[in-house]
């Protein structure tokens, strides 16, 4: 999948603001910015432990623009429906979108809707696409800047989604019910960019979890990204899954998380931050970015420091670790 | 699916936005205002002759902003893959949509890939959503400016797009092969508002063709449109086709043809300036908005004057004529 986008996409479309590699676009109107971002949603099982397709479409774009800087204001919402969809069951995700969209402060204001027959489709599909508007003019957040020395954070344990819907696909039942992480993180980011945080970029943590993440940020300009593997927060019930299902907890998807790269003496204050917030209650520094001294000329990317003290680098999977997660 | 969308959407999402009934949403920045829209494009074959999803995909939505007054400038793209489509129609139709980006003067800035299991979709589903610029500060073309007395105007002969799809969809072959319409319209809008055109409203006749677009505004506020059969264009190709298979040509889907409602004195001027473009050039005033005395009390909708001189309602269909046609 990501060569295909390296290959096709980014070979076809010529816009600066694709190759940046960010999770959205900013824009300039002339004076007001705004940006702009969208994403298919086609997790498979429609509803799962702690959310459902109508608030992942929600969530998702919202955080891709609070990852841009920008606060999240209008959403749009296609449907592609299966024919033979239940009528209240469309009614139930359609219910779950918007009360997901009145979570998150922004509003649904325009859409669409398509049917397919039956067989060519999977119940439903749904596309978002979200503008934020970006207020004052200080620089945004992106993976350019990103420095070395910079502190690397999540804002809580990591897995809960990718777990939470592949043991409600697969029928599995835990001790305790693991829920999805999914959840709006516009709130976090306003009170990080609101506090003052130097936040240098943000981005968060979906499909392919922390590695993929990483690796494409650490890619994007040539960084190596160490992390600690004993600070990375996973629950007890994420980790038991994740080895009773041969997956590995750093690549599974979230859908409420983010990772912040802030400069290393405002990584108390910004952990501060986040944890007064209950969906940052988790928040941790999990690693730096390494100068190019520490990193001896070696290739960019990520290194794990393994529990045990041995150095490894962390590395995308070349096939998709769990289709249609989000 | 008019239903459906009644009861399901409008119900469930509260922006006036929405309950506008408009091709998309304008949104006030605090000084700038833009158009937001969305549609998911699912037509059936993908490639077709004078167009793929791809340039359709492009077209649908800059139409969609160009109704609502704006200028159409940045769109995302959200591509829903089945496993197993040939990377060089993938390719092909990448192609397609930047080359329809490029002839409508937009540029996509933003996108997302999902793949979904073979037998879950149809090859390609795409969504875009697009945002375009609002300059000035004139009231904008939207259903509510529609006045009794208004002139009526399509940019252009009716049917095109419909039966261009369905003939290669069901194998059928004319003497001269009918090429969808889709195109870009902002230029056509563009010209008659840049001309001082006093335009009430505009939309664009995609799914349900002439018929749904003229009812849905006629319910919107009331009116009683009256339509001249004989002044509506239809080419003899399409006539011929629609016959054939049974078709309403004026309830076939066109992807480049435009209806505007302008005050009854202007409509010539309206008439020259869309003909001086290609896309216009066959652009006719078909009928008018009738003032309540003229339509006697009779409930709101379309009313046609046909060919022989009676007069029948027309109501948009109940069911979907075409299926996947965009």
């Amino acid at each position: 999948m990501h060569d295909l986008i390296e290959r096709v996409f980014l070979g076809t479309f010529p816009a600066p603001a694709l190759a940046a590699r960010h999770d959205g676009a900013v824009l300039d109107l002339g004076g007001a910015r705004i940006a702009f971002t969208t994403d298919a949603y086609v997790v498979s099982p429609l509803e799962f432990p702690g959310g459902s397709i109508g608030s992942l479409a929600v969530y998702g774009t919202v955080n891709d623009l609070a990852m841009c800087g920008a606060e999240p204001r209008w959403l749009s919402v296609a449907f592609v429906l299966e024919e033979g969809l239940p009528l209240a069951l469309l009614e139930r995700l359609t219910r779950d979108l918007q009360e997901a969209a009145l979570r998150a402060g922004v509003e649904v204001v325009t859409g669409d809707t398509k049917v397919v027959d039956r067989g060519r489709g999977d119940g439903l599909y749904l596309t978002t696409a979200g503008v934020g508007v970006v207020t004052g003019d200080a620089e945004l957040p992106s993976p350019e800047r990103i420095t070395e020395g910079d502190a690397v954070l999540v804002s809580g344990d990591l897995g809960r989604h990718g777990v939470a819907v592949l043991s409600r696909r697969e029928g599995l039942r835990f001790e305790t019910e693991l829920r999805s992480d999914c959840a709006p993180l516009n709130g976090l980011v306003a009170a990080l960019l609101g506090g003052g945080v130097k936040v240098h970029c943000l981005r968060d943590l979906t499909r392919g979890g922390l590695t993929s993440a990483l690796v494409e940020l650490a890619e994007a300009r040539g960084h190596t990204i160490e992390i600690e593997e004993r600070a990375v927060p996973v629950c007890e019930e994420v980790r038991g899954a994740c080895e009773l299902l041969g997956l590995d907890p750093f690549s599974v998807a979230n859908e409420g998380r983010l990772v912040a790269f802030v400069p290393a003496d405002e990584a108390e204050r910004a952990l501060a931050i986040l944890r007064a917030d209950p969906l940052g209650a988790g928040a941790a520094q999990i690693g730096r970015v390494l100068s190019s001294a520490e990193a001896k000329g070696g290739p960019p990317g990520v290194v794990l420091r393994t529990a045990i003290g041995s150095r490894r680098s962390l590395d995308m999977l070349s096939g998709e670790q769990l289709p249609r997660i989000c």
